[in-house]
């Protein structure tokens, strides 16, 4: 646990108390927040270097496409992808599933085919799939969890067959924390004859991804859940797949030449990346990646993973706790769901909050695991690079606050 | 032409030269460059407010939805909409369009309903309608320009009959600066039993708008092109007309209540805008507009008309020059495009970058009306307020350095 001390500087977040309390940020899952570095690209940019790309014949207008295109290569290495053209810019891991749904297998999905997801699905990487089941007649199944509260791959397996086109899974669960065996899901899927989506909302930026072992269709995810800016996310697909997915928007930059009934569009990536885009946000994006370089994503894993561990341990030696998902300490990523007996997750949350510990509560945009854990909400706690043993410690305060304010 | 001294310090971006000369950025139709005010509110947002929206318990979440959701109503106040659940969030013009297109039209449109444009529409609101039309069997005809090369009302007039389901214009072209007669406009495709969308990205920003006086139906623009950030935008809908658009993503923080094989949806506007949100950008987007209101909105539309009245004359005395759209400087807001025989426009812009002066050279995102004038491309010159009397002596003189240069 030694880079947090060097990290934590790096955050002008943290240079502020909350209600003259130390800033606890907990909530790293929902958002993460941002290295000087990441914030000085955007100030760069906007201050110097502001000009609308692709199109310009100036060179303040070819530098920004440069800019913009070069994050483009940092991130076909980042997740060693195959090919530059299999990077597409997007609003958001929203938009990018969303995109691989309507773009893409809505095209090929008919009534008898099967989506097969897992009930742990952030509602991103859910509601697209019932939707698309009701547009094309598709049946929508879920995998259950094991009595480990993770990812059932025998269940899995049972309801693999050749009926199913789509798997679409979380990479790293957003309430459990769960890493899932995505390798083993894709090569299952694929021997079952079906295209394996991933959500990577949640493990980009945490552990090191590489799309092409993986051996992934699409894998989505959002800079901003990785020390990046708002707005702003990635698709990958492997090209030929990615070549046959349909835009979802028309507009300029996109296109190779219109006529007045008719229009042809350019190859990948251009091809599905319609108007202006967010330039700031893709060059602050690789601001994020290359600080996360510079960091050390092994570090990265190692630190959170120990800072994970210790929590994990503290908050189950407590009493009256419930935590969701595995037993083991190991199999949380960077994230542990809980709730306190008796004590309401938004009364907590309020209490710790005062506290200066910020975590989430609510359903965590996950609510069919909700329903499967039968409860509406729980308490979630999300770490990243910058947070230290401290930061659990007055976790663990602040629980023990609430549980003895509550029980008066 | 009294506020551009006092403007142009706002702008850090004029705090540099190019080739060691003065800049003059005249490219402002591609993208603005942006007040320090703007800049500041996204350093002040990632520095010490950054938490994702609408789901936080503590209070630094809670202060970020309310900074994003009071944009809303900034918004709503700065367009004259009725109700702030008419304002919807989305990645920039061309994503407000297509949501139009297809979250709206496509439910509606059938073989033998028409759409009409014009010919002078940006390829964001051409190329959608085009997909649409397809989609739906429906027909996409174009209005003409008249004499005076511009939008011809009395072709809309005739174009216009019960077939028709949806006109849709720019409220300002992004080649010819024209201002089109988009309150009429409005008025007679209604009384032709139409729905009207206008493409404000020229518009918001230059000059007041007025959806309500205006009574069009949708209305679409980016912050990016209005001293903005990049990646963010508007969609303006009537209340019970956006009420019916389909959203084109789904995800997080647009349901009410998921289930495994249904999901409820939440009420306007959130029902629009699944995922994370551009929460910076809408912020920002925030900053523009406080920043326009501060400089005042008639202050700016009358510098810029007179600069650009002075623009046009001068350009109009040169010789060998082609001037496109309407002879009278007055019809031009903020935009003149013109060839200068015998050269192309790539090499007339690259020659203007050497000396400080950066256009655009292309076909604009409006290969139609490029088409419409027998050209593949021209030079377009766009001011906002920062711009001065200086820029436009320096453009007059690179062109005569251009004639000079490409006459040996």
């Amino acid at each position: 646990m030694t880079i947090s001390n060097n990290i934590r500087k790096d955050f002008p977040f943290f240079n502020q108390k909350v209600n003259g309390k130390r800033l606890d940020y907990l909530d790293s899952a929902a958002t993460s927040q941002k290295p000087q570095i990441v914030i000085d690209s955007l100030n760069q940019y906007y201050s110097f270097g502001n000009a609308n790309i692709h199109r310009g014949v100036y060179q303040i207008a070819e530098q920004a496409t440069e800019q913009f295109e070069s994050v483009r290569d940092l991130i076909k290495d980042f997740i060693h992808a195959d090919r530059r053209e299999e990077i597409v810019f997007t609003k958001g891991a929203t938009q990018s599933l969303n995109w691989v749904a309507f773009g893409f297998f809505k095209q090929f999905l008919k009534p008898g085919d099967e989506i097969l997801i897992s009930v742990m699905e952030h509602h991103s990487n859910l509601v697209p799939w019932q939707q698309i089941a009701k547009l094309t007649g598709a049946h929508l199944k879920y995998v259950q969890l094991n009595d480990d509260g993770e990812f059932d791959l025998e269940d899995f397996k049972n309801k693999l067959n050749h009926h199913v086109k789509v798997v679409a899974v979380a990479h790293v669960s957003n309430v459990l924390g769960s890493l899932n065996p995505v390798e083993e899901i894709c090569r299952l899927a694929h021997d079952a004859g079906s295209l394996a989506v991933v959500d990577g909302a949640q493990a980009v930026g945490h552990l090191p991804v590489n799309v092409h072992s993986l051996d992934c269709d699409f894998y989505a995810f959002s800079a901003h859940k990785m020390f990046g800016p708002t707005g702003v996310g990635v698709l990958y697909g492997k090209y030929d797949l990615l070549n046959q997915l349909k835009p979802v928007e028309y507009g300029g930059e996109m296109i190779e030449d219109v006529d007045y009934q008719n229009t042809t569009f350019k190859d990948l990536p251009l091809r599905l990346e319609a108007g202006t885009q967010n330039i700031a946000g893709v060059i602050g994006l690789g601001a994020a990646v290359r600080y996360i370089d510079q960091v050390g994503l092994k570090e990265i894993e190692t630190h959170n993973s120990q800072l994970l561990d210790s929590a994990f341990n503290k908050l189950s030696n407590l009493p009256e706790i419930k935590i969701y998902g595995s037993k083991g300490a190991l199999k949380h990523h960077d994230i542990i769901s809980f709730n306190l007996n008796g004590i309401h997750p938004h009364d907590a949350a309020t209490v710790f909050d005062s506290l200066g510990v910020e975590v989430r509560a609510g359903h965590h945009c996950a609510q069919v695991l909700m329903r499967y854990f039968n409860i509406s909400a729980c308490l979630r706690i999300s770490i990243h690079a910058y947070n230290d043993e401290e930061d659990i410690n007055q976790l663990i305060t602040a629980v023990k606050e609430v549980q003895r304010f509550f029980k008066h």
